[in-house]
């Protein structure tokens, strides 16, 4: 549920968002479910029917801890603490029920996402933070590496099966949460958002697989693809297509690029190479707290990345019906150059049939 | 993300849900995240960024499935599915950036939660759900009566140590997911929800271990406390007034009854035996698909329970800094009477040193 953050992180992360509140006439932020709430304090809410949230008004220094009984009316309690602010911004991940019942106690209030005040600012991991998705990649990559030198059985067990296999493996080393474990062979693998089923996996077919978890608050994500036995040239060819559009949206994620740009580089080798039409999703994501939190690599973010901007880099092909690839690592942007902190290697991976 | 839901049980289901929409006035459901959409379809949104969204107008048969792509505004597809219709309930755990998205929208639309709708429905289960939610307490109860009969080392291990090993227990016994193993020890034995600390486990004193997780969908939650060596005799004083609450709760929820009445009976009886303002909490929770839906056993809720309702009875008494037990079984509604599905021994577990 915690984690702490140094008192000096805490105090310089409530400065800057309180200085953005400003600029964006933001009155009381109002904190529940998500990263936001970790990030500024340490202390994650907790997904219930009883609410947890943290009233940090734009005009006052006060944080107060005010508990609540069971028979008490806590969402009257929040709109106490608010009283006449009228520009509020609420956790993006707060439960419906929250938000329409503080509209109801508070029906002169204007109510947006408090993303718009901290998902620039969170986006941007300082140095302790690029630490701790380090220590996540590498607790990954060694998943990884055991799926991608065959020391993970695949062939004659379920997706399914494999699925919890690398789940265990994500926890024992030294992820406290597993978040997903994608597992798509043969015809599954053709399809991006597959999770894991009955498929038995064969000889002769792709498999991949797309897992992360939660280390010590920080999150992991990585995706290699392997072939169970030796790929056939058509399959080699569309894997040589998908590894090179990946390099190069990895080296195109320069401090200041716009983040579409780099989809646009992954999309047009892959469009080049025969297969534009099947990358059919986003080149990646920005990940910290959140598996999935901004920036996002997206035709239409014209964003520039920035120094600490971490994210992933992930195409895909997808021949629907027959089989498909993703190749996927987490990369920071820093002033040096982009920065891939994932070390598994990038070939087709062939495990014994 | 799916699970199957019998045919017959889905129309059955749909059908209630569009009698009670007319009864209430409401045009749509819109279903995203929580346990509405996998109850009325088997299939189960994902807490992302890219929604998922079921429209169920009050007036038409259709469901359509509309998928988009990454640079579509899927906000606008459901505010064109909902077109005219007035009275929206959506899904209580929707994140609030669609909610707020979704007013934007269609701005001369009203919204309420679905649960409205679907709470007191979902909240009497049918004979298949009675038998998942057995299947699930007695996987729970399987690890319960490996921690009272002492297979699960407590001293000299911290508590996270005995909460990872609850988990994987809870896993290996057929639990697809853990939703929480809370382990408090000695004086963390009095915060009710405390989670599972550092703190190493010590001989002589109590440990609180309340836990659950997912099975085939549908949830289990169990607390045994136990106690590390020979109880003294102010502990055992305790944990005989707490057994007798918690049995007499049990006895006490019969259909028909308030459930506002249940809590009132642990609480007297708690009272009674001098420990009144030391049982902080209210006496239980609905369970199924959620770990905590309708019904709740709390001061205020006047409702009756009927047949099918499933709930857990779990009083606890702490006294702050020094110690605290709960004791806690899922218990049916029937005709027949309350039936306590957990079988594990009530009485205080004293395990080896």
């Amino acid at each position: 549920m915690s984690r702490p953050v140094r008192e000096g992180a805490r105090a310089a992360r409530v400065e800057r968002v309180r200085a953005r509140m400003g600029e964006l006439g933001v009155d009381a932020l109002l904190l529940s479910l998500g990263a936001d709430l970790p990030w500024l304090t340490g202390y994650e809410a907790m997904p219930l029917e009883r609410l947890t949230m943290l009233v940090l008004p734009s005009d006052e220094e006060l944080f107060a801890l005010l508990p609540w009984d069971e028979t008490d009316d806590p969402v009257r309690l929040v709109a106490d603490l608010v009283g006449s602010r009228a520009s509020l911004s609420v956790s993006d991940r707060t439960w419906a029920t929250f938000v329409l019942d503080l509209q109801d106690s508070l029906p002169a209030a204007r109510f947006s996402v408090a993303s718009r005040v901290t998902a620039p600012l969170r986006a941007v991991k300082d140095d302790e933070e690029v630490a701790a998705i380090r220590r996540a990649a590498a607790a990954a990559d060694r998943v990884a590496t055991q799926l991608v030198s065959g020391d993970i059985a695949l062939v004659g067990r379920t997706e399914a099966d494999v699925s919890r296999d690398i789940g265990r493996r994500l926890v024992a080393e030294g992820h406290q949460r597993v978040n997903f474990a994608i597992v798509g062979s043969g015809p599954n693998s053709a399809s991006p958002h597959h999770g894991a089923g009955g498929r038995v996996i064969a000889a002769g077919e792709p498999v991949v697989c797309d897992f992360g978890g939660t280390f010590d608050s920080y999150c992991s994500d990585i995706t290699r693809t392997v072939f169970t036995g030796a790929p056939p040239p058509e399959y080699r060819d569309l894997y040589s297509v998908l590894e090179a559009a990946q390099a190069a949206a990895v080296d195109a994620a320069t401090v200041g690029t716009p983040c579409e740009d780099v989809d646009a580089v992954a999309r047009r080798l892959i469009d080049d190479g025969g297969y534009g039409p099947h990358f059919i999703h986003r080149t990646g994501h920005g990940i910290g707290l959140e598996e999935h939190e901004d920036p996002y690599l997206v035709g239409g973010n014209c964003e520039p990345l920035a120094p600490g901007h971490a994210f992933s880099v992930e195409p895909g092909i997808y021949l629907e019906g027959r089989w498909g690839a993703r190749l996927e690592d987490i990369v920071v942007a820093t002033a040096a150059g982009p920065e891939a902190i994932n070390g598994v290697d990038h070939g087709l991976a062939v495990v014994e049939a």
